[in-house]
């Protein structure tokens, strides 16, 4: 790995650290918002979990969705070596979007069948995603924190897939001003096609 | 060491230090179920701690349940050097389960002779072993993902330690059908089975 | 990356990573404060999404204010490569300073027109502020723990820089005896000045 | 740095990030322990914030110790550079008491002049230091798992220092049997006893 000092800028892996970081709590934390049965008989323990399924459903659903979106985070750093300013509050709002999932999928979880806890979630997941795209277009744009070497086709597809994401998301808000269970399947579906690898995995196989 | 770089592929220290944060965030916060005691005499305080016994117990076993399986993960990516979209996800999947323990910890300590909290908790630790497993055998089939010298044998060790976790975790939750504190005393000796080392150790010692 | 141990002292590495979690965690744990509504009609949601307002409010101020700090203390590091016993003690008062502030983020949110609140909020940035300071000046005086070639200028930008937080802190906490408006209104102003680069971004870019 | 593959063993590096992870949130979640006011008049406020004062000085005095004994952790991995599966074992141990920590603040603060809740507190203490001391015998007899270049001063100084505190913890819970508030007082002494560098500091300034 050649040192950022090398080059200028301060070096990517301290945001790197930061953004894993605030990753894996928020993927830890969104299961505390499941509270634990507090003790009873057998079939009580059945009922009880039964009744957190909604919630069970709603912590799996945003776990994966921080899967896509730490991925999209990851490859979008295998290319960023250096880092200013400007990009790292285009990282720090990203963050703030993540901090605040674990509340939205509460939300989403306890009014599944409201259009304003669709809102809440898709507004968030929105927020994510346009901060994620602007980080990968400011970075990228005339080069300024990639290496020069990297392919003008690596930077669209990785841009493609971010923006692909803000359309689902968009998409499934506004399904949900009428019928929330379609935004629910839409975000349920949404890591599932994002397992599927395309030309950005091709190209970073290759570097 | 050698560069992701210079052999294709994602570098693995990002998933490496989200798993870190995960593991570490698990291990804290299964503390955080067990409730401080409000104040009041000095024996109100010790019939107080007295009753938190089986929290304390809980926690303790599930500490080091999630040590082993952070050892088991620390020793696959001593190997593995690159990951890909798939690899990601095995790990994802693999983080799945550790996020929940904590949940599950809880359900057994509140529930010790209920065979749906052991299997609960048993089914969180099979999930969490089968996506260790299936990571190691996808990186390793064909040497996929980890350096071509690595040996047969190295690979052997691992995948065999990782399934015979799995077999415990799996009869454990079985025998909770029956009896649970079998399954019990089968999740607490499981950890000091595991103190012991193997030809893995050696492997690791020798390269 | 030049190692720290050819030049004696501890590496710089561990501060950072000890620092980037409790950041990490600090950023996470204040959306923890906000509690999700329970359940119930499309309009109670709204009503309570409504009422939670200071609460998000004081969120994404502190939020923003902790991504300043954790900006400041990312420029320090960019230039010290060793620490010592004083300097990792420098830093985790710093540090205390960060943990304590989802505490005083809930006290500001609860009581946003009580002096005592921001009393308790802007003393609690003095500390960090203080602490990052005197790390600073610890560090570079006689560039104990810098490099010999890192510039006067970029020394004194930088303590410019976290002394000017603190003049806004301080002014801030005075404010509140008056009119707490006043305090709140530059507690949110004061992250979007510094997302003005100044000499600092300069020097770190051609280094 | 030189990789530790070139001379077997497990990397250090994953032991630190996950010792930095549990040391970040074991620092952070004290504060959480301390409930925030829910609103009310400034005199309220003023009045809630006292009858907090023991929970402050338990978080500050706690948050120092977790400082001392990181700082401990901290020196020892400037020397260990391999590990094996004995080592993570006696670091796990480690974090078992670290993560017990929080919980233990908890109980000294709302039982401070209860023997039981200082026996807690130090018994948490002494493993910690316990297993921090077995870790460095461990790795240190024989060179095991430093370099041979690292002298017998240098090993013998962190060694004691360990000691010395383990000491420390022992004499403060026996004081708790007769007097609580000698305790206090110890554990308060100790982080700033630790704050002077001694052989160890110059030990590691050198090399």
């Amino acid at each position: 790995v050649t040192s950022s000092h090398e080059r200028g800028g301060l070096p990517a892996n301290r945001v790197e650290a930061l953004s894993d970081g605030v990753f894996a709590i928020a993927m830890t934390v969104i299961v505390l918002n499941i509270q634990i049965p507090e003790g009873g008989t057998e079939s009580e323990l059945v009922a009880k979990l039964g009744a957190l399924a909604p919630k069970f459903f709603a912590y799996v659903t945003s776990f994966l969705m921080l899967g896509v979106l730490w991925i999209g985070h990851h490859f979008q750093f295998h290319y960023i070596r250096r880092t200013d300013r400007n990009l790292l509050w285009f990282n720090l709002l990203f963050l703030l979007a993540i901090t605040f999932l674990p509340f939205a999928t509460g939300v989403l979880a306890n009014y599944n069948r409201s259009p304003s806890a669709v809102l809440v979630y898709g507004g968030n997941l929105m927020v994510a995603g346009t901060s994620l795209l602007g980080h990968w277009i400011y970075a990228t744009t005339g080069h300024r924190l990639v290496s020069p070497d990297v392919s003008r086709e690596a930077i669209a597809s990785i841009r493609n897939r971010v923006a692909g994401g803000l359309v689902v998301y968009g998409s499934a808000t506004l399904a949900g001003l009428f019928d929330t269970r379609v935004s629910l399947a839409m975000f349920v579906l949404m890591p599932i096609l994002y397992l599927i690898p395309t030309r950005v995995d091709r190209a970073v196989a290759k570097r």
